[in-house]
């Protein structure tokens, strides 16, 4: 099979939003009047960013999710995307099931696969995505000021310890292992939240890298420091709650790294005056998305962590970093 | 030195045109009222789009180049563009030359860099660029009618001479290798004459697989075929006017599977009216482009190779294909 009958076979469908889709030169968007258009792209690496051995369903979900959760971030309505991929060789095993479900993440969101390219390399995946949001509404992560509630959508580590079990081999209970992989594989773009943070939340960012390191990119950003509760944040774990969770599995220590230097979560950090507590209830509530107030902003810099006694924890604000 | 810090280095500029730039989870576009957005991906892989020991100046105006020829190929103006990179290490010997590269040919064109990623991996680069067009102005491959002439800018065939000449390390004048090392280096990517066929052209593409495969793209969405004169297209090939061409150094054979299927052009092949041809030739003239006539868009589809007697060659219509 060759390049071109790879795109009609797998990657090229009729377009109903865009005005042209997969076959030309460009592919052609028709912006909505008043909306900006808010642009992300991320590129993913074997070896880097998924196992060699990942299901290509999940990593199709994956490649879309990460991107759309860029979207998410800034309160951008879903359009269209694009993708440009290297592969090692033509193979339908790992295509047919990829296409599947990079589309289906996309048709759940109504975003549109509009072109891209494909070419012979050591796998990469990059997706380049498309939203609308109406002028001058976008969630920045400079609009952070003293006094703002800092929260968090989700929960947080859960991909990171699913990446360290699997790395280490640790023999976990067969569901737990899955619910963890889950997290790491498929994570959840806050699309909804996202749009129903719009004119709520002063500033907002997602959690790829971290929540110290990407809490603390907005925090730079707005000019602003914060103070975020331990005790609080350990919460955000999901596995501790899992029935077949088994106490001392992995040490406090451990899941408080997960938990604030992580990676992988793909969740909202957002921050809103207090004045609007009841409004991001809603917007959680209307949206069916859980969030966790975690801490407070303050004017002097620098991102700090106490525990319940308001102790600070040393511990450095570290984030993922490629080349570190 | 970090992700943060190479991107903040090479790559984050203050934006005029866009909204918001590098540095936040997404970048901002404000379209133009009653304007289409043109978007095009191309991803390039060491060692298959250029060797690794390519000049990486040339390199980073060539990743740029191929996808604003696709815009060209649309007519659309180019306004932004997005960088995705994954690179095996942090050299700045090599990051210092390529951003330049990149940048010099972006601010050429008044296309700014707004956003993208970066990762380790091996050497990978995907820019998506976007474009805006009036709404139904567009440029497609759909539009050639049986009659229109057919039209190449600018010369083909000596990126794929130099190509083969660098691979078989042939001993050629100095300048001529120079002069073909730039055609296949570093493409001019044809964004004034698209502009200017506006409104003037029937169909476009941009020659990036081989003059036959691409112009082939081009009948086939118009639901036409087409005759080429391939005595005309052999003067297409600028090496035969330069002044250390050494006759006999490439058989005639093998310059002509070099205009005609060579690749890496990156020239625009359309398609006017007869009734067109004042309104082409003053495309060409305003923007300094030279543009030939090579054959004529008939009913019966497929494409014809026809020398000089009008006695069809025996050429088949290849293209290139990274899987094939």
């Amino acid at each position: 099979m060759g390049e071109f009958e790879l795109i009609d076979r797998y990657f090229k469908r009729p377009t109903t939003r865009a005005v042209l889709g997969v076959g030309d030169d460009c592919a052609l968007l028709q912006p909505t009047a008043g909306m900006q258009l808010a642009i992300s792209s991320d590129m993913l690496v074997e070896g880097r960013h998924f196992f060699a051995d990942v299901d290509p369903s999940t990593l199709g979900h994956k490649a879309l999710a990460v991107n759309l959760s860029d979207l998410a971030a800034c309160g951008a309505r879903p359009l269209a995307f694009t993708l440009a991929l290297a592969l090692p060789r033509v193979d339908e095993i790992w295509l047919a099931p990829f296409s599947r479900g990079l589309l289906a993440l996309a048709d759940s969101h109504g975003c549109e696969l509009v072109g891209g390219d494909t070419t012979q390399g050591p796998l990469n995946i990059c997706i380049t995505v498309f939203g609308e949001v109406p002028q001058g509404q976008a969630l920045l992560r400079s609009g952070a000021g003293a006094g703002d509630d800092i929260y968090v959508s989700g929960t947080l580590g859960d991909a990171r310890l699913a990446l360290d079990a699997i790395r280490a081999d640790l023999a976990l209970p067969a569901e737990l292992l899955q619910d963890l992989r889950h997290r790491l594989e498929q994570p959840t773009p806050r699309v909804a939240l996202g749009l129903a943070l719009r004119g709520v939340a002063s500033a907002a960012i997602d959690i790829s890298d971290g929540l110290t390191g990407d809490l603390g990119h907005l925090l730079k950003a707005s000019g602003v420091g914060a103070t975020v509760d331990a005790s609080i944040a350990m919460n955000l774990i999901a596995v501790r709650a899992h029935s077949t969770w088994a106490n001392g599995l992995f040490s406090h220590e451990k899941l408080l790294q997960c938990v604030l230097a992580g990676g992988d979560d793909y969740e909202l950090a957002f921050t809103a005056p207090v004045a609007a507590r009841d409004a991001v209830q809603l917007a959680s509530h209307q949206t069916q998305t859980p969030i966790t107030r975690i801490g407070q902003v303050e004017a002097e810099p620098g991102l700090r962590v106490v525990d319940d006694q308001g102790r600070t924890l040393q511990f450095k604000a570290a984030s993922f970093d490629h080349f570190a």
